[in-house]
């Protein structure tokens, strides 16, 4: 059970320690260094090989896309002072107030 | 620590309870029916919006957009049997073996 | 021969006429009344469609989705007073210059 | 007003001139060896920069996109048989029968 907060901890620790880390032995002082615009790039176009991985790709594959698009928004959100967490209330704050059919309600939009 | 691990199992249960469930009340199930590639389809547009609300949107947006693009991803490695963790469990491995900068060791692609 | 020519023209002149119109009455309208950000989300996801339709799609779904990301670009392009005559001239530019093979010579990027 | 008619059909014809071409010395011909799922992945990445460069870029950074967008659409099409003209002439045929403004009618989707 605490496992996966385990990996999101670490995650977000890891990421955090590489803020203004060298661009060029880092990934994650790359991202930031190039800023917001270019990682969100980044996770658009993980997001775009996730699709591509869930149509036509094995389901190693598609865990592996799936890794680089959580990998990417966290530190999308790092780079704004967020964190996976502030999303994984969002979804709970949803789920309690009106379950997690709330988007039901938004739908059509 | 247990917080994230709670909301994902949550979240996981939730969205496994929606299969087979009606597509007129229930988004998840709507989601299921109407299969991958539409599951695939609506995290892109998920993506894109989060791409979106990084460059021109609020904390607030941001964090919603992220929440967007998680609850979608769930649902569809949910589609392949798949979860959440299992793409955590990749992330941890990765780190595990050569650390969150691994991937840095792939690019250029 | 001039055929898309006309159809590029005929598109561009339509979409001009539209700005400034009733958002209520008019697609196009509605699309620039929401602004750059929303005209590049809506590009954005029907890039995405015409990637789930390329993958899984009929042949008359990827056309139909390639028109779709077609005229969205036109009109994100008139957003900022462009035109798709401006990327065509570029795409003509790179082959004058380097041929149509200059892109190769860009990656891996 | 054949300007851009010309324009589309020389890349037409250079895209076509590529298949079965080597993949080591033209871009063209390296896409269609790794296949549609492949080109629809690089589509997707470059609707990706084009929404990051309308939002954030310069007016000659969208009209490179947007010129990337254009090319590798044309591409994904050819790997189909199909082509940027056919996406045209459903374009017209949309605004011949019911305006441009056709798609108002299919929204909200």
């Amino acid at each position: 059970m605490t496992k996966t907060s385990e990996i999101l901890a670490s995650l977000a620790a890891t990421i955090e320690s590489r803020k203004g880390g060298d661009p060029e032995t880092s990934y994650v002082a790359k991202l930031f260094d190039r800023g917001p615009d270019y990682i969100a790039r980044k996770l658009g176009e993980e997001a775009v090989e996730t699709v591509v991985a869930a149509l036509a790709g094995s389901d190693e594959e598609l865990v592996g896309e799936a890794a680089d698009v959580i990998f990417h928004l966290c530190v999308l959100l790092s780079a704004r002072d967020l964190t996976i967490a502030d999303a994984l209330n969002e979804l709970a704050r949803r789920e309690g107030m009106s379950g997690i059919e709330e988007k039901l309600s938004r739908e059509p939009k």
